[in-house]
Formats: C-alpha cells, sequence, structure tokens
C-alpha cells in the first residue's frame, strides 16, 4: 500500500536540503543543494538532446555510482559556454565537495536559466559555501530547495510517499522538480529541462538503472510542453539504504511507490507548463506496440493546433486525428474510437473511424467536456493491446508572452 | 532570363478561372473553378498525413495524368467524413464534369476548412452551376479563385512569371495557393492544408513528375506555420501546352521559373502564417546530406521557443541550438558557425561553437537583427557541402487567438 504524505525532498531518513539567494538571479532563490549523510546510490537520466550543458557533460563522463551532494544552481544553465563552462561545473562540485568533506566525484552538478552565457564563479561559490552552511531536513528546506531550483515555474513540484515493502521495512520517497518551458524530455539513464532529484532511504542494487528507465520512460518522458527538450534536462534517483531494506529493486509496492512519486510529478510539470490553464492527458490504448502508442501520445500533445484548441474550448476534434495520422503510429481510421473526457462528462467522437456528431448542438457537448481544468483525449486504435499516457497542457496568450521576454 | 510579372493562375494561355459563393461560408467566396480549353499534364502532390482528406483520396485513388479542370471549395475539409465524404468529394467531380462537358476523370477536387462534418452538397452543387457559368481568365477572375479558396488567410497568394524556353518559346507560369494555419506540409507526387495550383502553357512529359518532387520538396515542403501537417493538403500542377513548345521538362530556365513560383508561394504562406508578424528564414549549411539540412531547418522552424523569440526580437538565441541539438542532424559542436540576419544587419552569434557575445550591450545588436519584418537565421554545421532552406513565421498572441476560436 503506497500512501502520500505530505513531504519532500528531505522526508526519506538522512537527506538535508537547502536554497539559497547567491546573486544569479537579482532576487529570488537560486542555488540549491541536497546531502545525503552517507553515499547514496545514484541513478540518472540526462537529456537526449545533441546540444548538452555543461554539468550534464560534467556529470555524463563521470558517471559516478554514488553521490553524497547535488548542487543546482537557477538563473544561467552554462550551456554553449564551451571549456569555460566545463571547468566551472567542475569547480561548482569541488567547492560543495570542499564545504561537504566529500570527494568531488560525490557532488552532483545541474543547471538551468539562460543558454549561452558564462557562470559568475564568484555569486555561485558565495551560494554553495551558504548553503552548505544552511543544510537542514524538514518542510521548510524541502520548500528552499524546491524554490532554488524554479525558474518559470508558477508553482513547487514536490511530493512524498511511504510504502511498507515485501520485507517489512517502511520507506519514504520524497522528489522536487522543476521545469515549465523547454519541457520535452527525453531522458536516457547511462548508470529531462527539467530537473527533478528524488530520494529515498531504500536500498537499491546499481542493476536498478533499468527500471529506473522504464519509469521515467512511463512517466517524466511522457510530458511535453512544447515539444521542445532542453539541453539541461536531468533526473537524479538517489538511494542511500538508511531504512536497512533488502534491496527494494524487484519489491513491486517499491516500484509502485516510484511510480507513484514520478507520475505526479511529471503532471505537475505538465499543469504548470508555461502560461498553461489546463492539463491535457492523452491516452492512447490498442496500439500494436509501444512505440506507436508513444508516437500517437506525443504528437497528439505537441500539436500547437491541439493545444490552442483546448485553450479555447474549441471542439475542433479534427485536430486531434490530423495529430494522429501525423505521428507515423500504425492504426486504420476505421477502427479508430476517440472520446474526450473533462469533468464528469465523457463524450464519445469518433466511433470506429466516423463522426458521432454532426449537429452544431451537440458539438456544444464536447465544448462542455473540453471547458475544465484537466481535458482527457483518449484515443483507442483498435489493432492491439500496447497503451500509452502522456501530459501535456494548453497552448495559451501567456505561453507567448512568457516567451517572447524572457532573455529581456 | 526568369521574368516576374503582374499575374496568375489565368495568365498562361487557355486558362479560366472563377470564385463564389455557394453558401458553405456565410459570406465570403467559398467555391473556386481552375478550367483548362485543352487538356493539361497534371502533376500532384499530396499529403503525407495518415488521415486524409476525402478528395485527396479520390484524386490519389484515380490518378488521372490529364486534367482538364479543378474544383476547389473551402470552409468545410471534407475529411473524417467516411463513405459519405467520399461520396460527395465524387459528386463534385461528377456536378463538373456535366457542367464543362468533360470526363468526371478529368476533374480535380480539393477541399479546405472545418474538418468532421458533411458538406452542403446542396450548396456545393449550386456554387459548381454558377462558377461554371463564370469562367473567365484575367487579374478579376485570378482574383476570385484566389479569394474562394482562402481561410485564415489573410492576404492572397498569387503569383505570375515569364521565360524563354532554350527553344525560343515564350511561356508563363503562374500560380495560386492558400495556407495559414496547420501547414507543414510533405506533399508526395504519385503522377501541401496548403492547396496550391499552378498553371502553364508549356509542355511538360509524365516523366516531370520526380523533378516536380524535387521542386516541391525544396519549397513547399520547406515551409512550415505550426509543424501540423493537414489532412488536405494538395498541389497541382497542369501544363496545357498551349504555348506549343518542346517539352520544358529539363529546360533550365522553365525549371528555374517553377523553382521562382514555387518558392516565391511557400515565403508568402509562411508570411501569412496564423498571426504572423514575421518572416523567418532558416538556412543550414555546411550538413552532411540534405536529409540532415532538412532535419535542422525543420526542427528549429518549429520550435515554439524559436519562434516565440523571434516574435519578441528575444536574444535568446541558445533556443536555435537547443533545436538543433534536438533534430537528430548530425554535427560537431565545434565546428558549429550561427549567425542572425534581419535588415541590413548580419549579426555573428555562435563562431566555432563559442558564443561571441557575452555582454548585455552586444546582445542588443542581436535584439536590433531581430526586429526586422523578415529574420534569417543561418547555421553552418561546417562538416559538409549539403544545405537547405525553409520558411516559417513567429509565434504570436493571435496565433493562439485564431487557433482557440476556429470552430466557434
Amino acid at each position: 500500500m503506497v500512501e502520500i504524505i505530505e513531504g519532500g525532498v528531505t522526508t526519506p531518513q538522512g537527506f538535508k536540503a537547502a536554497g539559497v539567494h547567491s546573486g544569479v538571479k537579482y532576487r529570488a532563490l537560486d542555488l540549491g543543494l541536497l546531502y545525503s549523510e552517507v553515499p547514496a546510490s545514484a541513478f540518472v537520466g540526462y537529456t537526449s538532446n545533441a546540444v548538452k550543458a555543461a554539468p550534464v557533460q560534467v556529470m555524463m563522463k563521470e558517471n559516478s555510482e554514488k553521490l553524497s551532494a547535488v548542487v543546482v544552481n537557477s538563473g544561467n544553465a552554462n550551456a554553449l559556454t564551451g571549456r569555460r563552462g566545463i571547468e566551472d561545473a567542475q569547480a561548482m562540485k569541488q567547492a560543495v565537495a570542499a564545504e561537504l568533506d566529500v570527494g568531488p566525484a560525490a557532488v552532483g552538478v545541474m543547471s538551468t536559466g539562460l543558454i549561452g552565457r558564462f557562470m559568475d564563479m564568484h555569486k555561485v561559490r558565495y551560494g554553495i559555501s551558504r548553503a552548505a552552511r544552511e543544510l537542514n531536513s524538514g518542510r521548510e528546506a524541502d520548500g528552499l530547495l524546491a524554490e532554488a531550483i524554479m525558474t518559470t515555474d508558477t508553482i513547487k513540484k514536490e511530493c512524498a510517499v511511504r510504502v511498507r515493502l515485501a520485507d517489512g521495512t517502511l520507506v519514504y520517497v520524497g522528489a522536487i522538480s522543476k521545469g515549465s518551458g523547454m519541457i520535452s524530455p527525453h531522458l536516457k539513464v547511462l548508470h529531462g529541462t527539467t530537473l527533478t532529484l528524488v530520494t529515498t532511504d531504500a536500498t537499491l542494487s546499481p542493476a536498478f538503472r533499468e527500471a529506473w528507465q522504464g519509469i521515467l520512460d512511463d512517466t517524466m518522458n511522457m510530458v511535453s510542453v512544447d515539444g521542445d527538450q532542453s539541453t539541461n534536462d536531468t533526473c537524479i534517483l538517489l538511494a542511500n539504504g538508511l531504512a536497512k531494506s533488502k534491496p527494494a529493486d524487484k519489491d513491486p509496492a517499491f516500484v509502485e511507490a516510484l511510480e507513484l512519486v514520478m507520475t505526479k510529478i511529471a503532471k505537475t510539470i505538465a499543469i504548470d507548463g508555461e502560461g498553461a490553464t489546463k492539463l491535457i492527458e492523452v491516452q492512447v490504448t490498442g496500439a500494436e506496440t509501444k512505440d506507436d502508442a508513444r508516437l500517437a501520445v506525443k504528437q497528439i500533445i505537441n500539436s500547437p493546433l491541439v493545444k490552442s484548441a483546448i485553450f479555447g474550448s474549441d471542439p475542433n476534434y479534427g485536430r486531434i486525428m490530423m495529430a494522429l495520422g501525423n505521428s507515423g503510429c500504425k492504426f486504420n481510421l476505421d477502427e479508430v474510437h476517440l472520446t474526450i473526457k473533462g469533468g464528469d462528462m465523457e463524450v464519445p467522437i469518433l466511433d470506429s473511424g466516423a463522426p458521432v456528431f454532426q449537429e452544431e448542438r451537440s458539438v456544444e457537448v464536447v465544448r462542455m467536456a473540453m471547458d475544465n481544468k484537466e481535458v482527457i483525449i483518449a484515443v483507442d486504435l483498435g489493432i492491439g493491446k500496447e497503451s500509452a499516457t502522456g501530459w501535456g497542457c494548453d497552448l495559451t496568450y501567456d505561453y507567448v508572452r512568457i516567451n517572447a521576454e524572457y532573455a529581456s
């Protein structure tokens, strides 16, 4: 039984967090630190974008199996910064290592913010030193770290669950994340700019990497705000084993708990997409392959025409089929069923490829279903047994405003 | 020597056009007809979207090598309309055939507008009958047809050129097009919803199909307003041979003329993208393969973040590299040069992968270059000799407004 509890990244035993203002941003918190009292097994997913930010390059190269701390700054992505950027990312690790008396290889680093500017290392070093002194556990510390990694985010993204493993141990999983624009992560585990930190006091073996990739593929990698994958996406899971459980790698309750946390984080990122007023969930069922189902979900969730139609509750459902047709997913139009759900309404749109409605009055029903904070587009392809679900948001005036003014 | 002249689709000899109000739309012209006095060799490109509108399905199935007329309606796309849609598209061809005394197989049909509604054939038949009586040549007739096929278009898209072939014959090429949203054509020739009609009085052999695909790939298929490929995209080239030239298939002057016309039409579609305030041209050079170059162009031109940055003249050029990194195109960041051009300014941004600017003041120069009606993003990958150019537009408040309210 997985139980959702009030908590965050320091809810599992032995984790501490801090968030401070270093001066990279004008006023807001902009530097965060996460620390585990004992070295934690680290499972990291990185952006698949060929243009990788300096911190991503540095972490991928070191590929540490254990991490004791992760430093995160916002305001500057340290991307497109060449050799100097690499040196700065390494210097951030070294500064944390010196403060916390651990090896530099045991320090993870993540950055988010503007691309193409050098880091102001004077400010960053000052921030690291302050954050190290302010490390703490509890809800206030969780909140400060969550706030320090935000960019255009409007809500803090954190959650925590408690779950009893098969061996009787009670373990906790906590997570925080940021991400609002340039969101279409496609994280690859080696050992999304979504930055996500997940902590647990359960014990995990190195072999958990593969399962972690599977969970990322079903959760974080199914979120898209704008189809633009960042140069900085990173998702770090730290398992410090302090609950003294047996390895929880294959414990169904633990996997369920982790999936629940990651799904919640994924949906929160979509809800808080830049300018978003609505969460869109796309469910594709009856596909021949899992890849087909994911292709279809992604194409629908990324279509600017679908997204703006949902913003305006405009019952222009043909656009959903247009997007499906462009996805490369295999289907036969005569088998397709399309339903739009919103609030407590569930409106069939296409039945075996044929439109259910023609009258203007009945189209009004579609509009009413779309006029909700959460709109579900359910497509049954009817030719197979595979399915996928993804999350996105509507395309609004505010998305344009935010992104026309970002660097300014 | 290709000469641009004031003209349109009836400028080449033997073509007549008409545009009328049939009543499918509330007030605007909504039904157009193009007629060639003699059967013309037809070269047609259709949407690659797996969900194809009824008129596209009907035309692809018949695959006529000669066409005498093309009927186009706007206001209803006749897409997602099942068997009844197919019958309606066939009925449109039959109605035109009866009016003009030609075989139904010699009539092309194109539709654009709302998806998922049945055609009102009573109105369409009335429109066809009126249009057939009003067929005429000259600028007024050109304009009526151009207007009848518009949906959210704000400008008529037409152009004409005159060119002397190698055999001394003077031939004309004219074209009209519509397209403003759901624009990311990927037209495939068998023998983009962009609807395009191109006429010429030159003579072309059936083998011209392949060359036509090449021209479409470099022109219409490199336009993207929103990355959403329509269910209805169709582009028809009619060559009626009335100039009595030798086959012009390989005449460099003719090919140049046709490319010029198609490039002009492509750019006009991008300029008139829904809500657009700026034309964006993306030039990728130095790619290893043509496909790589096209991938990179498409990814950059479709990025909502790049598009909204250009709307706001926001010098956030990191987004261009983010998009390049997501394109799947092969490159080495250390070899990449990026330049932004606007007005008479040409601003180097990245030099061998390193940012040229760091100071806020110099970033202002980028903003000034972006603050033009036409912004060119030039990326030299520096690893090969292939190149591609594409056209798009900025993402604006008006794009959202138009598409949040379309069906309403």
